[in-house]
């Protein structure tokens, strides 16, 4: 299934009916991909105005990695609906023999540490496309700033809603070594998206006295 | 143009582009719409297992009210794109004679009212939303519980994200009892918000010992 390639009235009937998945995970590649285009388009919106001339070469920078992340996290929503099905293969293989229940322990194993992996993925691009928004809100054309923040807003949400998926997973998971640096992480790039999202709510309340 | 209708990918695309609409408040309901549609998941989840009968009812009447939000608010959309694009004619409109520019100032502000009562519209809406996602999180099924709380923090920043953009427009907005009465309202919905997704947090941490 290539999710975004639907509708978005048929994906929200999707995510919405009692299988699993498409979920949380899912849905938040999904809005992820939505805060970089709206980051690209305020980029793309200040290209069009000379007086921001001497922001143009960035603008350019800006609309080049946004465009790079949205199609990649388009692809996360297909990865992590596929990630999160094989957890529930894995659970149900046999369970009889001791050699199954081994197998089966192993298989479900490893299905998790990659139902964690994708949110991480996700994680990770959604808290650069945050830090980007940083870069519109303060330069870019004021027009526009109130998308800067929804960007900044949106992209903040993607991150914390798929971090959810990601500990949720890594709770099932033995692999101390694997946990702990996954965990290590995350906590770094949650201090990140929490000062990126303060700078550009701080930004706009200064060039447009919009308070959140 | 209905964009509900379109691909995820073409609706990404359509975000993205030097064009301002599809902007934040567009984003904002089709957030609102995921928001919704993952907590119907989760009632949809609790539904189908036995050992949750106590709370059937409860969710039968939860995956109602989410289905109503989530296709009101995907209408929204369009309406959002509608409301902003009839700013944009209003400020092209003639401005030679002082009638003319009377007709215009008048067809500026009542586009402007509309393009903040859009998103405002959608504020209350995602505000149910994250309160109902409280029910999900408190009293659904376990295993979805990343899911409630996802819907949770998605519902919020559609929330901060659609009240950027009723902010922006009210800035220009010169009926003061109109901006004050809307001021107030979003004031007394930023606190629902705020302590909804407070609890949602703190159910997360408490049942699954997820802490975001």
């Amino acid at each position: 299934m290539n999710f975004a390639k639907i509708s978005i009235r048929e994906f929200v009937e999707k995510v919405s009916d009692k299988s699993p998945t498409p979920g949380g995970g899912a849905v938040s590649a999904v809005v992820g991909a939505l805060a970089a285009s709206l980051v690209e388009m305020v980029a793309n919106l200040t290209l069009s105005r000379p007086d921001y001339s001497d922001w143009h070469a960035e603008m350019e920078r800006v609309i080049s990695l946004m465009q790079e992340k949205r199609v990649l996290l388009l692809d996360y929503i297909d990865l992590d609906v596929k990630a999160f099905d094989q957890v529930m293969s894995a659970y149900k293989l046999p369970k009889e023999t001791a050699e199954e229940k081994e197998k089966r322990s192993l298989a479900i194993q490893e299905a998790l540490k990659q139902a964690a992996r994708i949110p991480y993925e996700t994680c990770r691009h959604v808290k650069e496309i945050l830090k980007v928004s940083v870069i519109v809100a303060e330069w870019g054309n004021i027009n526009a700033i109130s998308d800067a923040l929804s960007a900044a807003e949106l992209a903040a949400s993607a991150f914390y809603s798929a971090k959810a998926n990601v500990l949720i997973n890594l709770k099932s998971i033995k692999d101390d070594g694997f946990k702990e640096n996954l965990l290590h992480e995350m906590k770094t790039f949650t201090g990140e998206v929490e000062g990126a999202l303060k700078s550009v709510r701080e930004i706009t309340a200064q060039r447009a006295s919009i308070r959140i």
